[in-house]
């Protein structure tokens, strides 16, 4: 029988796990055993025996090790040298962001299946699309935390004190993290412009019911449903036209990020100058605004907080994770689905090379 | 002319100012002169040239001190022997709370008038109901804190992964706070649930679209819109019944307040234990929830996070400190209507005494 090992996350700040009790039972139907690292789903509210009830095994990290053949995991794990040889470690890996990873992973025998890598055009692939899911919850905390460090009410309130107008949120990046943040804030009562580089990103802003921000620049009509990055002129137009915006915006919320490559930046600090005092800029992309720093909050000379989120996801782990584990529990399903197996195999960059001859 | 000084805020962690520069420009028209404290207004992110730009000018302490007949404040002065006699001060100044205070400022020959003393069933007193406009504020953001807190989404959302339920929350106590909370979690999408004890307010619930929670405890038909203070059986047989209740909670948030009294006991250390690890308790009533202390969030060894958070308005402090400053100024403009100023000047207990025989 097939054993799938649970491991615990080792990233600092991680709070999801990779299976859920739920996903278990839904695991445990296919007949594999679930093996689960002992307090692995602690800082999710997860408690060990909520995954015995489910059916599964718990025990220590070394008897996962030992006696798993899948291991599944939401990061990459610190100690990934102790995976044993022909094992197959599933998670969100990032090996366009560590490249020295595919080679480690190789060395080891270990096969490795990163859910980032997933094409996302493909309709079957949607139910292991993890980088979807985690991005749904990730704008969803950043309107949360944007409303939440606002010193003004985001909807119009009316009361016999008089009527508060409603705070104006400016969204830039409208992929999936950017849309959600819209629908979320909008919930709140906020009056919503979105922005996106691409075209039909535009649309998707427009049918959410929020304001398109227009700017004179060059959109894309990328097919892969990520923005590519745009030449150094294009950006420095984009930020310019950008600079002019943003300051009549109460709250500005960022989500530009480009797979494999820096994230954009779309704030400048001429930018943060210009908006008003107890203005909040909410940065998910992870460098889309000047000065950000990851997990930081820092208010300028002038007034404006600044808030670096690049993993809101974790913040919501209860959420995350059991999106999370719905996708893992149909990547162990789709195994044997040569094409997305292939292209979410992590291979050392020399392997590609000759895959490309 | 008359001088309005406001005066910069002592308490600690206190973000709002008494008077905004909109609140300047109403004043000015009413032909008063306006001195601010240097930098009473940067924690709620209003300027010093804000406020000269609004009419009013800047000065030090001493100077708003020397120069004012009415000083205007949100909470008492740290300083408050530095009042000089035949001052007026307005303000929220707890009296029922601190009532060693009444005796300071008769000694000093000051007039304190306090907003909290206001009868807030008159309906010509409700532009000056700060305590109203302050809980609104606050009940807005313990719905958001506690969103934040929790692990999962507010609302239902379907996405290619699965569909999340929408959090189950319970708000204790309808008053201003409370029905505002349950509109703000409403608004997120939660399944909200109100409950208080007090008949009137049940329909209040009802009226926002929640659920309305029955216990068949004693319903109470106060006329004050306050809710007294209940017997010791009345009281054991509510925290009984809420035992019961809470447990299939996921949010719970409590506001119940006895003016001039000690907040009740609604969330017991029992009730707290039957709770899903993950569960989020906020206490906005201080003192509703065992366990809880200001301004602090602590984790029961079960896994639930409680919040206490006694002075939220404060961490809204612009929306609190405009819709304060806009009952201020209704207050200045109503200093000539007898009855409410009777009502809302702080006495003495002695004095007191002497004008019951």
């Amino acid at each position: 029988m097939t054993t799938v090992g649970v491991l615990r996350e080792t990233a600092g700040r991680e709070r999801r796990v990779a299976m859920t009790p739920d996903g278990v039972v839904r695991l445990r139907r296919t007949g594999v055993r679930v093996l689960v690292e002992a307090g692995a789903g602690r800082s999710a509210w997860f408690d060990d025996p909520a995954y015995v009830e489910a059916g599964a095994d718990v025990g220590s990290r070394e008897q996962v090790y030992a006696e798993s053949d899948i291991l599944v995991v939401v990061r990459p794990p610190d100690d990934i040298a102790a995976l044993p040889a022909g094992r197959t470690l599933i998670g969100l890996l990032d090996p366009l962001g560590d490249p020295g990873l595919a080679e480690t992973l190789a060395a080891q025998g270990v096969t490795a299946i990163s859910l980032d890598l997933l094409p996302r055009t493909l309709s079957r692939a949607q139910p292991l699309d993890a980088l979807t899911s985690q991005a749904n919850v990730a704008g969803y905390k950043a309107a949360l935390l944007a409303a939440e460090a606002y010193g003004g009410f985001f909807p119009m309130l009316v009361t016999a004190a008089g009527t508060s107008r409603p705070a104006q949120v400016l969204v830039l990046g409208a992929g999936v993290a950017g849309l959600q943040a819209i629908a979320t804030a909008r919930r709140l009562g906020a009056q919503v412009t979105g922005y996106d580089v691409r075209e039909a990103a535009q649309a998707d802003i427009a049918s959410t019911g929020a304001l398109v921000l227009a700017l004179s620049d060059a959109v894309q009509n990328g097919s892969d449903g990520y923005a590519s990055a745009l030449t150094g002129d294009e950006a420095a137009s984009q930020l310019h036209s950008l600079a002019q915006a943003v300051p009549r915006f109460d709250v500005v919320i960022t989500t530009a990020k480009v797979p494999g490559g820096r994230s954009p930046l779309l704030v400048s600090a001429e930018a943060l100058d210009a908006m008003r005092p107890g203005s909040v800029v909410l940065d998910l992309g992870g460098g889309n605004v000047a000065g950000s720093a990851p997990d930081t909050r820092v208010v300028t000379g002038h007034g404006v907080t600044v808030i670096g989120a690049p993993n809101l996801a974790s913040t919501v782990p209860v959420a995350a994770s059991t999106a999370y584990a719905r996708n893992v529990v149909a990547a162990l399903g789709a195994l044997d689905d040569d094409e997305l197996v292939s292209a979410m195999t992590v291979r050392p960059l020399h392997d590609l090379d000759k895959e490309r001859r």
